[in-house]
């Protein structure tokens, strides 16, 4: 299954170019397991969900670590019927038969509790998008109930769930929700955007 | 049906807060007809479609205006089952039945290539997602075959296209997508990123 994300890094100021090469460094232990293709929009990382998420959290943490206000957005995907498969896609984290509802959120909910911390406090919002089907509410209504039992919640809003703790665990909590909600080799997307040191922040 | 959008402004300088705070007055014209509530991480616009493209091209383009880099990135949605409806998202552009492909892409086209210029040279891309249907990559494909045509198409990227053209013909393709393609009363929703003043732009 072809899986893999765009991604953005917004550091607000002027230094911006110094701060994203000053991070990029932080993908080094993942890039030989990942196609990395960088144009003026975004970063393209292909590769399985089990080095995708620790790539961007890595990569946000290094560049939120100099005190300015970072974002970083991520379009993630994976299963679109349109992009060809590819072996460094290769998962354990994907596929294999749907089973209920409770155990995944059992099963998400204690990885995330569990999760190693990052040391940069974060605040995070996101959609996930599943397709394909004709019960995607179902699938979206149990990501935002584990979501609620993950420590990670901050809440709810129009379009998208709000997050509030280190991002070792916000990063732990958008990898739950994208390998364990909607089918395992359905087409399933989440647009994500993490911040760190707004100065808008309560 | 309920309608609207999660956007963020970033701009990459020191003054960023300034940035955004002198470009908030783009708008007043349209906050008589948007319901607007803002926190750390996002802006939402609850509204209908003809109102929303072109205040989000505005904000924009006062943004960007002063010559710093700035994206504007927006989760925008129409349709979800899980939003109830209101008044103020009352619109002419969405609803009825589902016409063939064909007129509407042929109708996308005219739109954009009829759009007014806003004279702020822009890069973007998207993803738009229908979901509730089995048949959501035809719709898909519809869409992308529109930007084609559209005169503001620049290629194809995994998960997204992107654009390159004035902000004025790419939030009209924005506004034209999002409208025009999945069922009129369906869950559809895009992921945006729209980028000015680039120092990496080709």
């Amino acid at each position: 299954m072809f899986s893999g994300a765009q991604i953005s890094l917004y550091p607000m100021a002027d230094c911006f170019v110094g701060v994203i090469l000053g991070a990029l460094g932080a993908l080094d232990p993942y890039r030989d397991r990942l196609r990395i293709e960088t144009d003026d929009i975004s970063t393209l990382l292909v590769g399985p969900p089990e080095v995708l998420f620790p790539a961007m959290r890595d990569l946000f943490v290094a560049a939120a670590r100099g005190g300015k206000h970072c974002v970083l957005s991520a379009t993630i995907s994976r299963g679109c019927p349109g992009e060809p498969d590819h072996p460094i896609c290769r998962s354990d984290a994907l596929g294999g038969p749907v089973r209920p509802l409770g155990p995944r959120k059992d099963a998400a909910i204690a990885a995330v509790r569990g999760a190693a911390l990052a040391g940069q406090p974060a605040a995070a919002q996101f959609s996930l998008y599943v397709m394909g089907t004709e019960d995607h509410m179902d699938e979206i209504y149990g990501c935002i109930d584990f979501l609620k039992q993950s420590g990670v919640y901050e809440r709810s809003k129009h379009f998208c769930t709000k997050l509030r703790a280190d991002a070792g665990a916000i990063f732990s909590a958008l990898d739950e929700a994208f390998c364990r909600f909607g089918p395992g080799a359905g087409h399933v997307t989440l647009d994500v955007t993490v911040s760190a040191n707004s100065p808008s922040a309560v």
